[in-house]
Order: structure tokens, then C-alpha cells, then sequence
């Protein structure tokens, strides 16, 4: 197919998918809020919305993480193709969806059955970004005409295996049907992890 | 005219359009929201929302395919000048006053009469678009002294011949006054079928 | 004194600028609603929302403006220095303050009296942001060592020369506050003509 | 450990910085609003808006002056690392939450009781800002291969003796236990007097 041949310039994918990383996880915050003027006791307000705070840092932590793995990636590239560009939408889309669910989770922790669903729909989410971001990875270390010369072949391999983070995002899910809280803290966890393993990623491609 | 010989560097104007870009397709998901605390089944709540979800894909979509092409049009060019700023300008204008009809559609769905003006609101705002964007990459191909000495002449007019997008959305318009839901679909559906004209014009502007 | 020598990048002021620029332009819009989902009539609360349109149109055009006056003058430079990256702040600062005028007009246009604080309160926000770009513009043409070697001295003295601008946002505020719709009218106008002299700028500082 | 002899590059580090600086910076003034149409005297009600104005300018001086400084540390690098790209999330996490206490202020200054809780909890997010700026830029010194080979040694050093800001917040906190008002304006002095610092940091880091 000829349309496998197309190169496209990797500056601009980096460029608008750091402004889609920055502003979600800038937005975030907007959806912070203590609930204005009426407020008695804002000491109390402001210590009563720590749900919000928990699901502030974990997506927070979370985009952080995959823009670290997402820079990690096309900085071992050499140029990108369409379907490149079109898997990077899709990770954007949900990039730029996860302020939704994360406010959900500020709003429902602590009521009974409404926790359960927000925090299950965030992980949900949570999930879905893994698998668009691990497919972005696979997709790009697959094409070999997209990689750069000095990444070598075996290195490229070992990008492409195992990413533990399907099945802790599982968990989390399966925690937090039973604990809602103690599922976002997995959630939590699960992306300072990933961290890790995103910096091992960083290190495997740019070594030479 | 003097003004005509006049070139502006593009890495501004592609900087300062992938922000917007950027910007406009975060914003969207802000207006999603179940309404607030008092909700008894955020499940169905979540679920209710459907349309905001619809409308959230449809105008992320658009945007993703018109950056996709504004790419594609400016990776062709090797400068700018002032009318290409402008006409810029009115994209850019109208990309960012997307989630305005976005949001109406994502409130208005199921409600008889009110959803038919948000669909075709949304719908004439789409078509604008599509013809600002249209201009603009005419505009471009147009001026021979804009676009890169190795893109050849007869790819550039490849570039110039139709445009279906526009009877795309008249039909998706006409749809969204009988059936408002198809229509957004159709709205959707021309914004993914869009991408593939958008594919062949990357193909066919860094075809060397 | 010491501190006159030294050089700062422009790239970082650029991108940081341009950054700022299109999220203020994006924000605008945010303010853009029609009152949710009582609404009787759709389309009479559209059109019904003309004052916010008028407002957000005038805000995208002046900032876009200010943004090609802003690429006109850094295109023009070899590098910063601390001064003008603080001068910089102040033009920034106003651009991201106004969205929030620009609300006011949206929502007063068509109480009395209310209608010419907004209007009034509006041009003065405008007034100061041609004064901070006023200042930017000078300092920057009349640094020579800031300036590229191959921009003509007397070129940038005619950068320096009039700008009636301030005239103009004058004629606009007193008319604002006889008949405030005109006066927010005036504000376009003035905001679309100096796209001129910014093409001029642009012209003589980048002709060789 | 072998992570530490990995390099990152400073490009897409500074691009996302800049992109979160920005949307910070600029999305405080959405917080900014008169409640809406009731109001009867509009230039009362804008100018009883003085505190949050005040704290507006305070938040919009504290990120421009983090942002000078950010910016001239890491023009003096030629790479980064990944422990540096991980205290620089630390830093964006703080500056992207900063948005939240400024509404506050602007929301509770007058509200006796009240206004103490935001301006302390405010005081204490620039503090956390200040110091993790601070771990920006000793970590980014200290790890000489980072640095310029042309910055010299005492340079580096010079740049890692006394920050006062810490001091300086601290005075504002407890100032602003007693008098509220008075500490934000504290605040902002400081953030202003720490752009003389920055420049410095500027002067000293670029001096070759």
C-alpha cells in the first residue's frame, strides 16, 4: 500500500500532543472547587474535599507519566506516518477526557453506590488509555523505517513486551467495586510505577 | 502589490495553531457534567449523557482531521505571508467557538424542537469551518512562492479539485432538521471519512 | 550597568507568548452559554446572545492583532533580554485578563447603565494592552544590539513612529459611553483596521 | 546506577513546561467574575472585586517570575535527565493546583475567620512552589554533566548559595495570619522581588 511509505514530520505530533497533555492536566484543577461564600468553616471545606485532591494527584501523576513514556517513545523515532498520527488522536481523545471521570471521583467518594460506579468509570478510562498508549508504542517500534538508525533491533523488542499495567489497572477496578477509595490510591500507585517502567523504556531506546 | 512579495516565517503560525487546536478540543469535554451531588443513579446519569459523549467524539474528531490537514497543507509550504495569517485567522476563530454549538448539542438532544436548532447551529458552524478551511489551503497551494520548490505542480492542483465535505454536511444538516441524533452521526461519520481525503493529501503533497 | 549586556533566547519567550495568546483567544468562548436546558425557544436564545458574539468576535480579532504584531517585532530580533521578557509579563497579564471583560460585555449589553461600565471598563483594558504592546515594540526596536543586523535603522524608526491606536480606543470609550453597543463596534473596527499597520510592520521590518 | 548516565532531551521539557506555565497563568482569570445579571451597580461590583484582582496579579507574577527562572536554568543545560524531568512534574503539579487557593483568596478575603484559612493555605502553596523550583535548580547545577560545558564552576555554585524566598514566605504566612490582606500583598512583593534574584540567576548562568 502506498500510503505505508508516507513519512510525516514528528515536530508538530510532539508539539500539539504536549499542548493536549498540558492543558488536561492543567484543567484538572478548574474542577476543584469549595462550594463559594456561604462556606462556615473553609479549613473544614478545604479538608473535607480530599477526594478531590486524591483524584487531582492520580491524574495528574498519571498524564505526567504517559507524556514521560509518550516523549520516551517518538524520541527514539525518526519521523512519523498517518496511521501514527491517528493512534496519537486516539490517546489524545482520551487524554483530553480524563478530566470528566476525575471530577466524578472528587464528587461521589463518600456516597454510598455513586462511589462505586465513579471510581470503576475512572478506571475504566484509566484502562483504555493504557491500551491506546501501549498501541501507540507497538505500533511506532514496529515500523522499523521509523526508527531511528542507532536504536538498535533487540532493544525495539524489549519496548515491545510485557506491560504489567492491563492487570493492575484490573485490579484497581476489581478494589475499588468492593473499596472505592482504596481503588483510586491503586490507580495512584499504578501510575507511579509505570513511572518506572517509563524510565527503563527511556533508557533501553536512547542507549547506544 | 508590494504586500504580495511579502514572506512571514510558518513555525509561528503552526506554533500559535496547534495551540488552539490543542485548546479548543481540551475545552470540549469541560462541558461535560452530571449534574452535581444530589444524583441518585450515577450509572444512568452517566449513561444519560450520551449525546454530550456523541458530541464530544464528533467535535474532537473534526478538529483531530483539520489539524491533520492544516499539517499536511503547511508541511507542503516553505512560508507564510500576511493573508495566509489572516485566513488563519478565521479558522482558528471558528475552531475555538466550536464547543459553543458542541455544548448545546450535548444539553439540547431529546428535547423536541430545541435539538433540531442545536443540530443545525452545530451543523452550519461545521460548515463554515470546512469552507474556512478550504480557503485557506487554496490560498496556500495557490501561491506557488509559498510552497516547497520539490512539490510538483500538478500534486499542488491534485490538492485544489473537490472538496465533498460540504455536501457532506449540507446532507448532515438537512438530516439534522428530520432526525437531529442522525445527524450529528453523519456529522461524525464525515469527519472520519474526512480523514482519508486528508491522508491522500499528505500523501500527495510529500510525495516527492 | 551589567545586566544591559546580556542576551536571553527568544525562542522560549515566543513560545511561552504564543502559549498565553491562544489560550486567551480559546477561553473566550467558555463564556459563550445560553441558560441550559429550561429553555423555551433555542433559537431565540441564540440569537438573543448577539452581544456575547459581537464581544467575542472583537477579543479574538484584537488578540490575534496583538499576536501578529508580537511574531511582526520578535521576527525582527537576534535575541531578548531580561527587560523585555518583563515587559513581555505585562502584556501577557492583560491579554489573559481579558476574557473577563469581554464576559461583562457579553452579559450588560442591554441593561442601562450597566451596559456603558462594561463597555467603558472594556475599552480601558484594550487601551492598556495597545499601551503594554506600544511599549514592548519600542523597546525592542530601539535596542540595536536586540535587533537582526540586516533591519535597516531607519526601518525601525518607523516601527517607532505613531501608533493611533490610543486615538482610536479613546473615540471608542467616549462613544461607549453615549451608545455602548457602537462603542464595542468602534473596538472591532479599530482592532481590524490596525491589522494594517501590523502588515505594514511587518512589510518594513522584514523587507532587506 | 545506570540511569543516571541517561540523557533526555531539554526540547519537549520545556515545551510542556511552557504549555502548563501558560495555561495556569492563564486560567486564573476565569475564577474572576461578577455574579452575573442581577447585579445592580456594575462598577461597584467590579471594584468590590479588588481581592481577587489582587490575587490575581499575585498568582499571574508568581508563575511569570517561576517562569524567568525556569527558563534560565535550563537555558544553561545541554540535556536533562530523568530524575530532573520527574522534580520538574513535581513543580508543573504545583503550579497547575495554584489556580485553587487564588480563588479562594479572591473569594474569602473579607470574610473574617475565613480569609485567614485561604491566605495561610495560599502562602503554603507558594511556599511548596518555591521549594520545589528550588530542588529544580540545585539538582539541574548540581549534575555538571547537564550543564554547558562554557558555564563555569563558581557560576554553578553562585546559583546554588541562599534563596530568601522561604524566609520571605514565611513572613507573608504569619503576616497573613494577623492581617490577611496584608500577607497577599506580601506575597506579591515577594514574587516581584524574587524577579531581581531571577535576573541575576539569569546574569550570572549566562555570562560565559
Amino acid at each position: 500500500m502506498a500510503e505505508a511509505h508516507d513519512e510525516l514530520p514528528l515536530g508538530r505530533l510532539e508539539a500539539f500532543s504536549d499542548a493536549v497533555f498540558a492543558i488536561a492536566i492543567t484543567l484538572i484543577v478548574l474542577e476543584l472547587g469549595v462550594s463559594a461564600r456561604g462556606e462556615k468553616d473553609l479549613l473544614a471545606a478545604i479538608l473535607h474535599q480530599w477526594p478531590s485532591y486524591l483524584a487531582f494527584v492520580t491524574s495528574f501523576m498519571t498524564i505526567g507519566v504517559i507524556w514521560l513514556q509518550h516523549s520516551g517513545i517518538t524520541g527514539a523515532l525518526r519521523a512519523a506516518d498517518v496511521t501514527l498520527y491517528r493512534i496519537n488522536l486516539v490517546v489524545l481523545l482520551l487524554v483530553s477526557f480524563l478530566p470528566f471521570p476525575t471530577k466524578l471521583v472528587g464528587e461521589f467518594i463518600g456516597e454510598r453506590h455513586q462511589e462505586r460506579v465513579a471510581v470503576v468509570f475512572y478506571g475504566l478510562t484509566l484502562l483504555a488509555l493504557a491500551l491506546a498508549l501501549t498501541g501507540f508504542v507497538r505500533y511506532a517500534a514496529e515500523r522499523h523505517r521509523l526508527v531511528k538508525d542507532e536504536i538498535e533491533a533487540h532493544v525495539v523488542e524489549a519496548a515491545l513486551t510485557h506491560q504489567p499495567s492491563f492487570a493492575l489497572y484490573g485490579i484497581g477496578i476489581v478494589t475499588g467495586l468492593v473499596l472505592p477509595t482504596v481503588g483510586v490510591v491503586f490507580y495512584l500507585l499504578t501510575s507511579l510505577y509505570l513511572g518506572i517502567p517509563g524510565r527503563t523504556l527511556h533508557r533501553v531506546l536512547r542507549r547506544r
